[in-house]
């Protein structure tokens, strides 16, 4: 059986809205080592990956491995009913067909119990190369989120040009173009490393559903090198992440 | 003629918001005692009951009983144009076809007057028999809106069990299953008697409409017995009261 | 060519946000002496004209006059892009296609910059004659702004009467009447200069576009003249204004 215990809920609300928004349905694989879920978006495009440890929670027990097929916005639904500061409870028995969540309110004067039916997915999972990335930025999470959007009025396509000098973002359409060029400083706090510079274009509707992870993390890690998928990183505190992989758009001479 | 001086607007404001939502148009029945106003909802499912005390009011003078037929929406129309803290007078001839407005600022630098067409209405009082409860609890009137707005994610129907230990909401649908417990404490001031335990389900949707009152009081009365309405009171200060009735489904042996 | 650099963009954002909802599309026409825009709006009912000195501006330059045929909602777009407390830069050639919008954070860690197709607009520039206005009254622009919103609840008509007792505002419509009435007094800071009384009465939905400029500032001028369009002015800062003329409507003995 599986019985986690986490304080407070919202991190698990954090976790579970910034997914919902890329894939509608995804199996929670739980093991003795903690939590880990693998899925392709919903259009089959990008990758997201979370990795939640065990010790991320005040009681963690998985005694046998144990896999949750889980409809996300149910999921979502059911904690937006929790007080952020209640502790929540996940539970399952072995070959579950449900998952129980409860959360209390400190003093307990407030029990809510839920139990959800759970889905039988077909999964694959992909194997994930280590990759040794060329162009490694962190930034303020909010500023990443922003660029998104804000490049998204100009075009579909989104340019991310990394060097010594920044990174830049860039996007081209019948608006008119725009430009936005960050550079390592004290104020933003952006740090750049960069083995060779590389420029790639991306779609920007993909980046713009990874930041959906905004609240989970202050920073973001954009991490890129020549044609592998972009990686997208939203650490979980010290216990985990988020990731999303998105290859790059291969160039089109006729475009 | 009726003279009625209310400061603050705010008051009049909540009283109607609450009402509109549940209610399309009502007859206001006024007398030297006060204001009192009785309706089945919409689809005459479930029954309002509004009164008010002449001395909730800054001045009230009404020399002849006068019914007055209003349209709840167009009357929130004209009470969003108030401000909260304006004083507001509401006046009326004896035998009347409109209703007079007049909100003052402090200072009465702004004076606004409004006249609104009043409706003729058929209306039937039910004479509602006092009644000797089994369970009546006290709970915060926001933690009672936000169970039945939670409750109604998963059916249309909620259940509500009480006992000396608590009460109990519930509801089970294609989504799964919801239970929050509430139990006495001096946290979340909730208090419960009960003579005798009593389980209960109503259909949700008009509970909710009932909580559209919430920003009327900080604390909501509901009282169950056996085979007859559920009643949800919430006070206006010390001056009155809206109350909601609403009958338990009756079990269905096939449902 | 023109360079013109504003701190904090944020009044550059105000200004463009009021000008945005009354005309899709204007020509801004840039001279040594600073920017002027004139147009009707996009019914070609009420003329608009910002005027915004070149002591507005940080650093202004502008060799020889230069007209930019700006599309509003782009240019509200790339200024949505802006954080309020940059620095912008407008940098146009002479003759240009296309204006550049260059944003700077404090110490220039990020630096945003786009490129703005310009449109070629046929322009009629009407000469405003001077007017000696009847009634000059001055209001806080919030007030006026909720009063045309309040009204136009009532009637599309909004009449404005404006004696030395003080500005009254009336709507009449199916729902029934409404009236405002400020006076000259110390809390609401209402100044009104009358040498003759005036009855007006105007379309309301025109001065409910005019209130877009509120944020632009804390009063707003409105001007009355017999048979002469109605002028409501909101300064910008000591440097310029936004001012909006609208016609009154003529009686029409059948309405």
């Amino acid at each position: 059986m599986l019985e986690a215990r986490l304080s407070p809920t919202l991190l698990l609300k954090k976790i579970i809205e910034a997914l919902k928004e890329i894939i509608a349905q995804g199996t929670l694989d739980c093991s003795d080592s903690g939590l880990q879920l693998q899925s392709m978006d919903n259009s089959h495009v990008s990758l997201v990956v979370l990795s939640l440890q065990s010790d991320c929670f005040v009681k963690y027990r998985c005694d046998r491995n144990v896999s949750l097929g889980l409809d996300l916005k149910s999921l979502a639904k059911v904690l937006k009913c929790a007080n952020s500061d209640d502790t929540v409870t996940i539970k399952a028995i072995d070959k579950p067909d449900k998952i129980q969540l409860i959360f209390e309110s400190d003093g307990k004067e407030r029990t809510a119990d839920y139990e959800l039916k759970l889905l039988n997915l077909d999964q694959d999972h992909l194997g994930i190369p280590d990759t040794d990335y060329s162009c490694v930025v962190q930034l303020p999470s909010m500023e990443f989120a922003r660029i998104c959007r804000d490049m998204s009025m100009f075009s579909e396509s989104l340019t991310i040009a990394c060097s010594k000098q920044g990174i830049k973002f860039s996007a081209n359409g019948d608006l008119g173009s725009a430009n936005i060029q960050l550079s390592e400083g004290t104020k933003m706090d952006v740090t750049i490393e960069v083995k060779d510079p590389l420029t790639q274009t991306f779609a920007g509707r993909y980046l713009n559903t990874f930041t959906k992870a905004t609240p989970l993390a202050d920073r973001v890690k954009i991490c890129l090198a020549p044609e592998v998928p972009l990686l997208v990183e939203y650490p979980i505190e010290d216990y985990g992440y988020i990731r999303y992989y998105l290859a790059p758009k291969v160039d089109d001479p006729d475009s």
